[in-house]
């Protein structure tokens, strides 16, 4: 019988193995770690980076308009290659190693191309390699519909394939190897006094996921909080401990807030007036919604006329020209757009939010301290956001994260 | 039910899709082809030139020595690419095109990694999609065995897809479009008055195969013969037809000899004395044959002691190298061993022989009128090969040409 424990998934982000070299010591690492902790390891790899945008590239360049199983098709051979020569490079070390694509695994996933979810792995296949040494190597970001047609699961998918995988090995511990030694507490580019996270709860990830912030890709934290698989978020490059993404109960004590996050892309538009009710707000929306347009934050208020209303709302800054054409087929003369580019969204993220009122009236002090408008504010239980010039980002996340104890 | 006589398997090479603009032009030809001329077509696609090279290129900086499962799935990505790219290229012209991998259409090999061979195809999947009007494209060069591993056919095995996919159809022509318009008499690089042959027999092609001519995997051809489908060899750069590979019954007659093949690269070694009987024989090229060293011609002479013998042989020149090797470990002291290099190998080929006598004496006349030593020969049903210094081998092929009527 396999010693469940010992059973560890860990899944290498494209920059990890973006050259040769970098596979080479990817496989050093997987054959150190497995002779001196005894791991039974699982490997899950991204393609090379560069090769999924290279591949995007020859399939827009012949038509931008398909999306469809040949498309996925084509971005899934970026993994192939990788799980490939991973596979030889453990080889060259010794130790038998399995490539594997997500038929042979048997990743399901709907038949949604190029963001299909999946419902199922059978880990028989894996479990019976392990037991007989092999080392498998999954190729991540891919799956496979019930009639044998390849899929993949959006950008950042591989993290999924690894804590799904993980789910279907009943282990309760995933490793994400990527190019930054942690999540941050904020983007250090952007605020100098950022640090490194030890510890951040399922829900903050997914809040920091969802506002952009490009650590792990969203899915995957869901699937380890259903599962309760802890995450280990880590850098190839060094040794030591990064990140551990874990449910609220396994940490003693929860900051009020752990993390600043931004999204600099932001076009919030204005609309005033407009039909009042929800059926125009149905059919807005409902429009966009069609074109893959995410809009964000939506705030509604009423109008000098009962029969009208003023909308506003935030969108990603590259959905703008799709978005301007919407609002023509649905528009007349009498409203007035007004379209706010250069706007930045900020977020401060905390499960500590739940038991700490005030943190609302923290958050609105360091703006008026700046001076800063707010065009736009949304919260949830543990997240407060706000649309804010671009330009006045940087000063007011600084702000915000001195306010809230985060810095260095 | 399908009309039998509409559906065509169309192989495009490498060169026909090394492009993204070539893929345009394969997509707009079987579009056209389907429209005018009612065609049913499957399509299989190799890898876009030069991509195979890049992967073998990556695998060897790896690791040299590693052939296997990794190796194959590897190799297969170059193919996957392709046939997803076509597929899209189909789509934008407002064609259904379905793109399949090996696993996806069944092509069950052996477990022969590198070299894999065909066992059954299931043509089920493709004759349904083509009965719904789809155009199916699958890949080249890559197979599945029992146990779902992916598996690839050697240099070339596209061809072999091809044919076998006709043969499974129950077709009875095979188009396979390549960079040449057609099968020539000679290579026209070394005989300027080649000439574009219009017919050839599978079995002449299998020698020409066999003997370095690069336009056709020998495999291809076996299974064409064994089922009777005709190939036609012909460019994706020009409209008009190229050359037909058919069952000899098919052609009316036949030419003494159809062409003048050569192997420009080939090393004759000479082994003087070295012991008598079978036995050593059995033990030399036993050795060879495990380390895939291809002996090519071998003669054996009688030598002045009763229990010693001459012995000469050929090999490709790559491996002269492994080939020292193995007799440093089987000789003795006492056997001299000449190592002629700078070899090549000329043929003459034509199901024609058969019935004509004195084809030989021709052959040889030719060598004498030229003044070529001629270092080994050998001969079959319809080829008469010889070795000689590459230096003479230009003189000697245009003369053979012009010999035996096949000259412009």
């Amino acid at each position: 019988m396999l010693d469940q424990k010992k059973l560890i998934v860990k899944k290498f982000g494209g920059t990890s193995v973006g050259t040769l070299e970098r596979i080479e010591n990817v496989a050093t690492r997987v054959v150190r770690d497995r002779e001196k902790l005894g791991q039974l390891p699982v490997i899950v790899v991204s393609a090379m980076s560069g090769e999924t945008n290279r591949l995007i590239r020859l399939a827009n360049d012949l038509d931008p308009g398909y999306r469809g199983p040949a498309y996925d098709m084509l971005l899934a051979s970026g993994e192939q290659v990788a799980v490939a020569l991973l596979a030889i490079a453990l080889e060259k070390r010794g130790v038998k190693a399995a490539p594997l694509l997500a038929y042979q695994v048997g990743i399901q996933t709907d038949a949604i191309f190029s963001k299909a979810r999946i419902r199922s792995i059978n880990a028989d296949k894996i479990i019976q390699l392990v037991e007989q040494g092999v080392v498998p190597v999954v190729a991540g970001f891919q799956g496979i519909t019930d009639d044998a047609q390849i899929t993949t699961l959006g950008r950042g998918g591989s993290d999924t394939t690894a804590v799904a995988l993980a789910a279907a090995l009943g282990g309760s511990e995933c490793e994400i190897y990527t190019d930054v030694p942690a999540v941050f507490s904020a983007d250090p580019r952007l605020v100098t006094k950022a640090r490194e996270l030890n510890r951040i709860t399922f829900e903050e990830m997914m809040e920091m996921a969802s506002v952009g912030s490009k650590v792990l890709h969203f899915r995957s934290v869901e699937i380890a909080a259903k599962y309760n698989i802890k995450i280990h978020s880590r850098s190839s490059f060094e040794e030591r401990e990064g990140t551990w993404v874990m449910s609220e109960e396994n940490m003693l004590e929860n900051p009020v807030v752990s993390s600043v996050t931004h999204d600099p892309a932001t076009v919030v538009i204005k609309l005033n007036p407009v039909p009042a009710g929800a059926e125009f707000l149905a059919d807005l929306f409902g429009r966009l919604a069609e074109k893959n347009i995410v809009v964000d934050i939506i705030t509604q208020s009423g109008s000098d006329r009962p029969d009208r209303q003023r909308l506003h709302f935030s969108i990603p800054e590259e959905d703008l020209v799709q978005t301007e054409k919407v609002l023509h087929t649905v528009l007349d003369s009498e409203t007035e757009v007004t379209v706010m580019r250069d706007m930045a969204k900020i977020s401060v993220i905390g499960v500590g939010m739940k038991n700490h009122p005030g943190v609302a009236a923290r958050f609105f002090k360091v703006f008026k301290e700046h001076d800063v408008d707010v065009h736009l504010v949304t919260t949830s239980d543990i997240k407060i956001s706000a649309v804010v010039a671009k330009n006045q980002l940087k000063e007011v996340a600084e702000a915000l994260h001195t306010e809230f104890d985060l810095d260095v």
